[in-house]
């Protein structure tokens, strides 16, 4: 089942130890069927060396186990509300990359410093916000998700055009049109913390790129009026 | 004799060049048989490319060679005073890891800024005090292991819940169920160690996350209700 | 056409995920045929494990294509300005090299903190200033360009003894004899951008080295009583 | 001429880049025999990956050639006057390594923050005054050479006990009884150097360990009581 997507998310799991993004078992990526309504995602605690494309869960949008022999991963709930309430996107990925953890650790924004972050996030990363005690007991990973969505929906941000978030005290998810590229997101990501603690040691109080200059870039990838790269 | 042993204290003291956590001989790894008594421990200043299993050296509890042509590790006798005031312990790590010798050299607890810690460890990493003049002099390594021992107990910390420690101006010490384990915690410390300064560095005032924070994520990976991974 | 320069740029592309200065595509190299006045350079958004020689695109000095299937680099108007206003450059390079990014991002110059940057740089890595709104909507490439040259003849500074400026909220250009020269000027670079960080993470006031060490260390490899190295 | 010293120079030269020390050609090892009053030292501004022990130049101890096609390091000067001041010494390393580089241009001797360093290094690692104009004009290399030992004579530091220096605005030498030992010393040192920059972004006032600690380490490795290690 889900043959193809399979590959494709295994593929994009793999790649995170490749970028050096994870230490041990410290992340996990899904991707999305859209038509049939069903993801694939890593198994919980399996090491990538041992991991294998037929040990991916296969999940529906309601947190149901369709496939797989295996626990999925813990933070399955979060990826389920994520697909429900985003609908573009194809692929999520969550790690514990150290750079984009410090800024969730202090629950900072990361601000779009420069063109390298503009260029594939049109503003600041956002901060969600911490859980209450209810909302842990209640379902953490679900209640993750809502908090994430929440970020977006009260700060009218659009997930396509800032496709990462880190949580408060916990650290960072991205997503993109599909597996792979939400891997990418989370590789650019993890550049962008560094960039950006790099900055303030330079300057403590370094201030974000002008919005011009985050328009341009930005616009200079996205859009109708994208001219970078080869035509697609 | 120990054979086995012998071979998962040689593999986990391999671990730590592979793992980037020792610049020539700066680390050492034991593992104990707690039936007999005896634990397995590296020799002293032996380079680890040059490290068999035959050159570790076996130890009582009470601080005498059972076997080994080799001298111990100066640091001997505090894995020993660990293994008997910690009965839980089966494997003991030393390293001069550089982010955790950071906070060690600052004399600060690394304080539980997040997840990722809190995954591993139930609180923060202590930092045990400096020895004083006559301690070092009447048994260096030994009085280290009773000051990380003293720091536990008045600290009322559960050696099972916080398996790592830093000793003032020197370094970390890590244990766990078996030698393997120990590392892993050596390589989580390290991680968390340098995700500790990269907050400090997004934010100087960046404090711990929340008490419930820290309860939520060890508990999901530890004890009764525990659900991270495979059921095992 | 240019099959030497080609295979010369190619080569110098290539170099740059070898030296670790490029993520993904960020990174970008062209060098020059002064007499043919055509120069080569990387296509836009292309891996560099996809790159071959023969995908370069070969452009004239007022921006036209005159060889090639694929469309330059985004930057290639910025390399063109340069080519045209410093005669003496032959080889450019861009990259989004963290550190270097990190002083950009702060729009700070790279103060000549020590011999490693006198070795190659006579004095401070310049800041060029943003660009206005109209100068981004006219033509952002070009303006860059533009920018960068009148911060070197506004402050008076040779780009043949400072080979390398930063671009403020954006990052690194650096340029040399040819492209290899241009990208060696890229790694010590970035380099002494580290080491700047460095720096003034041991003391937030340290200051550049003194005059007559700048002086002495840029005469040693440099100029006509240049003893560093075999004779050339 | 010296085959023998001439491999183990060679070696030590090529365990640079293994170590990372060095970018390009910013390092230097030499080695001497004592019996004869000749040192052997690597030729200037040859890439490792070229370099054979045949290039290497055999020099005396009053600046002459008495071996050799190619040009001695530019830094000869500085190996001869240590060699000719400190009668121990029979390996000395220069290199550009970022962090102890940092030290050297903030001005700073690195403290001795902990038992890594005590180790190594009794006490800070002085960090030498600038030179004056003078110095500068008169012979550059040499009085490095002299204010290093000035820096030890003045400040009644063992150069057997603090095999380190950092000079003002430049970078570190090191030396040991061979030259593998001072490689050995530039390795620690930098590992120190970082660890220092580290101690310092957890508390910015951190200070020096306790003499006692410092003492209590140094003599482990050093002395008619060290025990650390096998028997030699």
């Amino acid at each position: 089942m889900l043959k193809e997507l399979r590959e494709e998310v295994y593929e994009a799991n793999m790649e995170l130890p490749r970028r050096n993004l994870v230490t041990y078992t410290w992340g996990n990526v899904s991707g999305i069927d859209r038509e049939r309504g069903l993801f694939v995602i890593k198994p919980s605690g399996v090491e990538y060396d041992e991991l294998t494309p037929d040990d991916l869960v296969v999940m529906d949008l309601e947190g149901n186990k369709v496939e797989g022999s295996m626990n999925p991963s813990s933070d399955t709930k979060t990826h389920m509300v994520l697909y429900n309430e985003f609908p573009e996107v194809g692929g999520i990925v969550h790690t514990h990359s150290p750079h984009a953890v410090a800024w969730a650790q202090a629950g900072k924004d990361i601000p779009a410093f420069g063109t390298t972050h503009a260029d594939y996030f049109y503003g600041a990363i956002p901060c969600a916000r911490h859980l209450s005690q209810e909302e842990l007991d209640e379902d953490y990973e679900l209640n993750t998700g809502k908090t994430i969505v929440e970020t977006f929906r009260s700060r009218d941000i659009d997930p396509v055009a800032v496709p990462a978030v880190i949580c408060h005290s916990h650290g960072p998810f991205t997503w993109g049109k599909d597996a792979a590229q939400a891997v990418y997101h989370a590789v650019v990501l993890e550049e962008v913390a560094k960039m950006g603690i790099f900055t303030r040691m330079v300057d403590a109080n370094a201030a974000a790129a002008p919005q011009r200059y985050q328009d341009k870039h930005y616009m200079r990838k996205h859009g109708p009026n994208a001219y970078y790269g080869q035509s697609r």
